[in-house]
């Protein structure tokens, strides 16, 4: 049964990227114990970069929505908004067919 | 330490784009062994879409440059190229810093 995939950017303001990567690996910690989280990694365009990406895989869309509620997560929203250049863009969505994770 | 990550697009002709998502997950299966592959997933846009995306996770650009001689692959390759659409673009490329994979 597919998965589904969000991979999107955000991007912070001037010299503010790696602060901004620090709180989201954070996030990875809170949501690892949210149901249906595969995977959430945090990724920097190059070292140093203002533009962070977050890679997401869930059992469903509906796991990915209730993430939200998972306590701390709302919190880390509110640190990471100051830090952002713009609103969010929408990540792209994808239906995650399979594949490799190493244990 | 950061990881080299790699998210692409190989878009199939229409109607070829499931038969090439079969052909990546045996890829997949395939690299799944291949020195510091710690990641690789294969989606679609939507189901039954011709747009199908790479999403991979390796210890360092050179094992995944390494991997094209993974016995098997080229073999692969040869399978996926007359199911594209036009020539692969390059990835995304990605400095992967960390974040949650599910046992």
């Amino acid at each position: 049964m597919s998965k589904y995939g969000l991979h999107g950017k955000l991007e912070a303001t001037v010299g503010n990227g790696s602060q901004l990567a620090e709180i989201l690996l954070g996030a990875s910690r809170l949501v690892s114990k949210a149901k249906g989280c595969r995977l959430y990694l945090v990724s920097q365009e190059s070292t140093g970069s203002d533009a962070v990406w977050v890679t997401e895989v869930w059992d469903s869309k509906e796991d990915h929505d209730n993430s939200l509620q998972v306590p701390g997560v709302k919190e880390l929203i509110a640190q990471a908004m100051p830090l952002l250049a713009g609103r969010p863009e929408k990540g792209q969505e994808l239906e995650v067919l399979g594949g490799f994770v190493s244990k």
